[in-house]
């Protein structure tokens, strides 16, 4: 008798939360299960601001794949998605093709960049490791450009971080924590380095509770950040961005930060699509697909107190990843009362650097090292549910005080 | 009554050992002495090969100037010097200008170009702290970048070491260990990486025994080094090297190794020199000039037994310090039997990095660890006879094991 196949596509938080609930609930027994990913690697995406602004190593945010997975249970494929063609139960991988009978897509997203002109060129973008290694090479090989030129390029030492949203903040607060360092490093004035947080909507942080925002902005003012708010980016150049105004800023790090969208690979494949994602049913299947479901950034599920899409964060993606899991099971046992997915919300804390954070836990605000600790807390939680006690402790931020 | 003027420009070996020697001496209660230099730090140049590839940090290769000096016995400006006016007895720097009655040129070399276009452009030069922290950060952008290239470019991973003398075998050796570190920092096959050592004349290491030189070209070898011998570079682009024969090498860093000429200030001030060197009177004093001493990479002592100049070395550049602080000496005393200049050449250790070197001290070939061991105790030997104890205790080479 053939195992059903199930292949699960992204080994974010959704795809790796997957797999581990379907490896530790013995599904594998059942199934013939295959995780594809592009790297033999797992990284935290929400922590990719630290290694961006070299506050932490990149290899603290990332685990090899077969250290969570047991891949003699679950198989592993190291391969990027070409293609998926939902008709044909069939994937098309970057070098070869796979069945499936069930599929899990947690493909991630790719960067919004609104069709502004110059970001994909000249932009850098916090999104993998390979990207925030880049942008802490190049922010560093600025500081040790500036004192060998001729003449002084002012540019080489302003950053500018494109979009104040959730990861943009996190960003800025981190790397007002990083430059004096490299000012250190370099033998460069302090005062000659210039970080502007800038931002298209009318406040840093929408829609995040106006206290924290000015707590959060007050805080990076402190460390020397300059908020332009209210003020859209028209174009990126080589040479630094275009404001609407036609204001030029000289700056040679643009980091751009305005925003997800869904892979690019559910449009390609013929999903009916929304900016890359996909408005799932209530049990997280593609609409009219029995046998895919979508979790992560590449699935809307929409916020009906609100009538608006949650924002895709880890805790949805992980969310999602166990009512995936138990639907695949229940098909697996040939039933067909799928679980609704439900949202549980549980907060929202912003890290600002050093031991600085702001957030939302319920209804409770948090300010300064109460929110810090329990960004660690949200994190090492994460590690713990992902792959135990071993795996926290081999991964996990205790520098709590 | 006016004490007399002494100005020493430039903090490399000649200079600060001849301020240090003036200050042991108590020169400073017989004349006013003034030492002129660009930054308020020396560094050992015959350590940059280190930094440059990333093996030492480069604030182990500087001291602050008045960590060494007393500045209030020797005062300290911090400025570049933009010309002599011998005639006049006078210093244009680059903010003021000063009086001298006596003058000791230690200004230090430029890189060697031999007019191949491009090498100004295009190629880095080990010559500064600035300037092998620019080397170092460049090195580690290239790997960053790789793997977020959709095209690989096989040049970021291809590095070109133009001159297989002094310099450019010890910064290969450094950079061979370096590379399977930065490898595995970016997640980079060490067999994609290329390390090319390119000499125009007939042998690597000219004018070094030729066994020494067969052990360092195996030893590098053996980590993954190409050796191109009788391979003149015809010139350097953007792009990588064009060899004589007009093969191209792309490369994205190119580090010009080729030797050193005297300081461009020599010329422009109207010293008759060979290449930025005024061949010095036997007392180091510049011909025609009894207020005016040369030492370092901008004098031009010939070894009688051969014919040919001494090559510039720290070694020499410390031996001169030395006579001309003791024909200062006698000049404040009004004594005219000034003391003749003679190398006693000790032997020279090139590192090859890690626990490797080659060595000829006095007839002695030294191999191996013991000629790392030798190359230690030269540079520790150093820091002793400017700082003393306190210094060497600080920024001395101690692992010798």
């Amino acid at each position: 008798m053939r195992k059903p196949k199930i292949v699960i596509l992204g080994a974010g938080y959704g795809g790796m939360m997957t797999a581990t609930k379907l490896q530790k609930t013995s599904a594998y027994q059942d199934a013939e299960i295959t995780l594809v990913n592009k790297h033999n690697y797992h990284y935290q995406t929400t922590w990719l601001h630290e290694p961006a602004a070299g506050t932490l190593h990149h290899d603290r945010t990332r685990m090899r794949i077969d250290s969570v997975i047991d891949t003699n249970k679950i198989k592993f494929i190291k391969d990027g998605v070409a293609e998926i063609k939902p008709d044909e139960k069939k994937v098309i991988l970057e070098g070869g093709e796979l069945d499936y009978d069930y599929l899990v897509i947690g493909l991630g997203s790719e960067p919004e960049t609104f069709g502004i002109p110059g970001v994909q060129e000249h932009a850098f973008s916090i999104r993998s490791v390979n990207s925030v290694r880049l942008i802490r090479e190049h922010i560093e090989y600025m500081f040790a450009s500036y004192n060998n030129e001729e003449v002084k390029n002012e540019g080489y030492l302003t950053f500018i971080v494109a979009g104040a949203g959730f990861t943009g903040i996190e960003f800025v607060g981190e790397l007002s924590e990083r430059v004096p360092e490299l000012c250190k490093e370099y033998d460069i004035d302090r005062d000659k380095v210039k970080i502007y947080s800038v931002e298209a909507a009318p406040t840093a942080l929408p829609g995040f509770d106006e206290e924290l925002v000015n707590y959060a902005v007050n805080l990076l003012e402190s460390r020397g950040v300059e908020f332009l708010i209210s003020t859209p980016i028209k174009e990126v150049t080589k040479d630094g961005v275009i404001l609407a105004d036609g204001e030029e800023i000289k700056s040679s790090t643009v980091v751009w930060t305005t925003g997800v969208r869904g892979n690019s690979v559910i449009e390609k494949s013929g999903f009916e699509a929304m900016r890359g994602r996909v408005k799932v049913d209530k049990d997280l299947r593609a609409p009219g697909y029995e046998d895919i479901f979508i979790i992560g950034d590449c699935a809307l599920v929409i916020n009906d107190e609100i009538n608006r899409p949650y924002p895709p964060t880890a805790q949805i993606a992980m969310q999602q990843a166990k009512t995936c899991a138990n639907n695949l099971k229940q098909l697996l046992a040939g039933k067909d009362n799928l679980e609704t997915f439900t949202p549980d919300i549980k907060g929202t804390v912003a890290s600002l650097g050093g031991k600085e954070a702001v957030g939302l836990v319920g209804s409770k605000k948090l300010y300064g090292q109460s929110a810090s600790m329990m960004k660690k807390v949200i994190d090492n939680r994460y590690l713990f549910l992902l792959g135990g006690m071993p795996l926290l402790l081999k991964k996990g931020k205790f520098n709590m005080f």
